[in-house]
């Protein structure tokens, strides 16, 4: 059956406004490690998605949701040593002071669940979140995720700092004095909600800055913001659908990366592999005065199958020694989207960190406008060519390269020399 | 390891308030059909989980899980068959208004997101659910869920009207009388709204009344209340979680039993057994316009794995002949519970249809003042005597017994037996 066929039976009955990739959208039917087929059999290069976080159907992976799946799969209201096991695994993955576990089914979920904790906890209302940033589907974590969400439907419970942008934005200034004016700018939401006479909550944030163009931080960036949030009573809630579980290379989590500590993490994508599993991790005192006022269940969440494939994917991401992957392969990777930067004017910067890359599109070096419509057309031409990317930023003009994590460096040769290719054709 | 030792762990990276069922917590490991075993082998009767609905581990709902996990795993920004095909077969078993789904991974989801349908579509935020309902975890869907948020946290956007209860409330009046008293409740709480400057939403509800406690509702109940719903302007939302995939045997869904047809359907716990497969299901005028205005995407809903395990349980309950066991041995059950309404004192009431009892203990068959305490020992002797069951109700007295569908009329003397044997030592 051909896509269009698919695509019509499609829009019947999931609508013609539920998402698809590219102008030609791919029908997938077969994955493995960073490679994807279609159904006439053509195989791309995924250099786009996290959910399949140590490649496309692991075996390990694979083979643990199968052996639990066939014993038992229930809900946390009994005991299970899965459960338990794998909360204790992950939350070693944390500094200390980050010592429980509270496992969702979805990222949305996660931060659904962390505004709930942060909000309790604090007793106040009012959250900060990044202009252009995306964090979720709920109700709640919509009004946050200003990407899809216009000012007028935030409420009045929300304030937006704005992006940093230092590619743009350094306007000579040092790394210490972008790190004040972004505290500044924190601060200022801070005193905003004041001035309403809104209780403080805290500040959520993408620790990659991803929907927001992945920035490049300068070191120690986001401490005196952080100060702020802490002294107005406020708790700082780490998002790290995008970065989390290595994706950096140099560290498991993106906050570990920025220097500082969050009160409440999320977790989300990479976690499972695929299997819908998510999770909050956050300081022992947060996690017991919200449930000893809140009964949370999650029916689904932290079940013994899923907890299987979480523990799974721990080993997976350890014994392939991933995060050195991410760091090596990461490196050669930049090092080759950086030289087409020689080549191709269209190329204003090219940044990014372990196996997470943005290629910063301009329509002109010196204005820096962003070149949207060539970003829109290079994806649909990488897709041609078979390699998944996508795009990102306020100006839509930001390749996103966020391949598997078993990536090599034969297939960043790939990438690279396709995308080469991508901008020739352009 | 023994219990203690694992709920010791257990409380250190989960919290003492992550619910355990039982006074002595379950270690529960492996699950067959209607039966679990806890980690000293002993069995159990499963007589309360509705999740593993065509029975702990189906082998055909495993084998459908494992083969698509091994081929592919991704989202819903790629065609796929498998959530096409999916959405095809179960919007089929739907009236033709409701043609349209939408996936989620947990039921709070779904209900979440149906909140937000009929509050954007209506252009009103008030919504109304029950006294005593459960409804999810979200901010937005917990203001609603009243067993668990006290008045106050509530906010100026949900009224509730009270439980209907026949068995203590009726005092004379017709079935008749009885469902024009609940629509006077439903035209109240409109009214409320429409005195606090609230514009109308909804009415969201659980098709069987479950945490309310099961109650036996007159033939055409929702019909006027429906109509208030409708002539104000709001939708209808069932909540199909507890008794939709033919619990009640003679339906596929709880609100055919009732004789209506919502606006918006939300679907949870049974849909994918055990793994975290939800949904609504939906007018296509409503979907269409929700998601023209709003950008909707879950990243692990309407998988091709989740898609594979949804159209494995469809298939067992059609191949199995699931709801006409549900029918048969529901009224099997059902006379046996009764039968033991006439040896004990203890029980003023015996209800239900299809898998789904409530057996509702009174300290006085005349006062029916709710026998809480003696409802919490029997649940805890019948775990002792190895069979699964809980409790519900807004006087927490009355037994909750929601078998798995494949129970059978061997489960069901056992059942009846046992229950027999705790009112005795009780």
């Amino acid at each position: 059956m051909g896509n269009n066929t698919l695509l019509e039976r499609r829009y019947r009955v999931l609508g013609h406004n539920s998402p698809l990739f590219y102008d030609k959208p791919l029908n997938l039917v077969r994955g493995e490690g960073v490679w994807v087929y279609d159904a006439d059999g053509r195989r791309y290069l995924d250099a786009y998605n996290n959910v399949p976080h140590v490649g496309h159907c692991h075996p390990h992976v694979v083979a643990a949701l199968c052996r639990q799946a066939a014993i038992l799969n229930t809900h946390t209201r009994y005991l299970h040593e899965n459960v338990v096991a794998y909360a204790e695994r992950l939350t070693a993955k944390f500094e200390s002071s980050l010592a429980m576990a509270m496992f969702t089914c979805t990222g949305s979920e996660a931060n659904e669940l962390a505004l709930r904790i942060a909000r309790e906890c604090s007793g106040g209302m009012g959250v900060i979140g990044t202009a252009h940033a995306y964090h979720g589907n709920t109700a709640a974590v919509i009004q946050i995720g200003s990407v899809f969400t216009p000012p007028e439907k935030r409420g009045p419970y929300v304030r937006t700092v704005p992006v940093m942008d230092p590619y743009r934005d350094r306007a000579g200034r040092s790394d210490a004095e972008l790190a004040t004016a972004y505290a500044d700018d924190v601060r200022r939401a801070i005193d905003s909600f004041a001035a309403a006479g809104v209780p403080f909550a805290g500040l959520l944030f993408c620790t990659s800055f991803s929907s927001e163009g992945l920035p490049t931080l300068p070191a120690g960036f986001m401490s005196q913001a952080l100060a702020h949030v802490h002294a107005a009573g406020g708790f700082f809630i780490a998002d790290e659908v995008q970065s989390g579980f290595g994706r950096f290379g140099s560290h498991m989590w993106g906050y570990q990366k920025l220097g500082v500590v969050p009160d409440i993490v999320t977790l989300g994508k990479p976690m499972g592999n695929g299997h819908p599993l998510a999770g909050v991790i956050a300081r022992r005192d947060l996690v017991e005065r919200f449930t000893s006022g809140n009964m949370y269940f999650n029916t689904f969440a932290g079940n013994p199958v899923s907890a299987a494939v979480g523990m799974a994917v721990l080993d997976v991401l350890e014994n392939e020694r991933l995060l050195d992957n991410a760091l090596e392969v990461g490196r050669y990777t930049l090092a080759g989207l950086t030289a087409l930067a020689g080549k191709y004017e269209l190329i204003g910067d090219v940044r990014g960190a372990g196996l997470f890359f943005a290629v910063d599109l301009v329509r002109d070096r010196k204005t820096k406008a962003p070149a949207a419509e060539q970003a829109r057309r290079l994806v649909n031409l990488m897709r041609e060519r078979g390699v998944l990317i996508s795009r990102i930023g306020p100006g839509d003009n930001i390749l996103k390269i966020r391949p598997p994590m078993p990536f090599s460096r034969e297939n960043a040769d790939h990438l690279v020399d396709t995308l080469d290719g991508a901008f020739r054709e352009l």
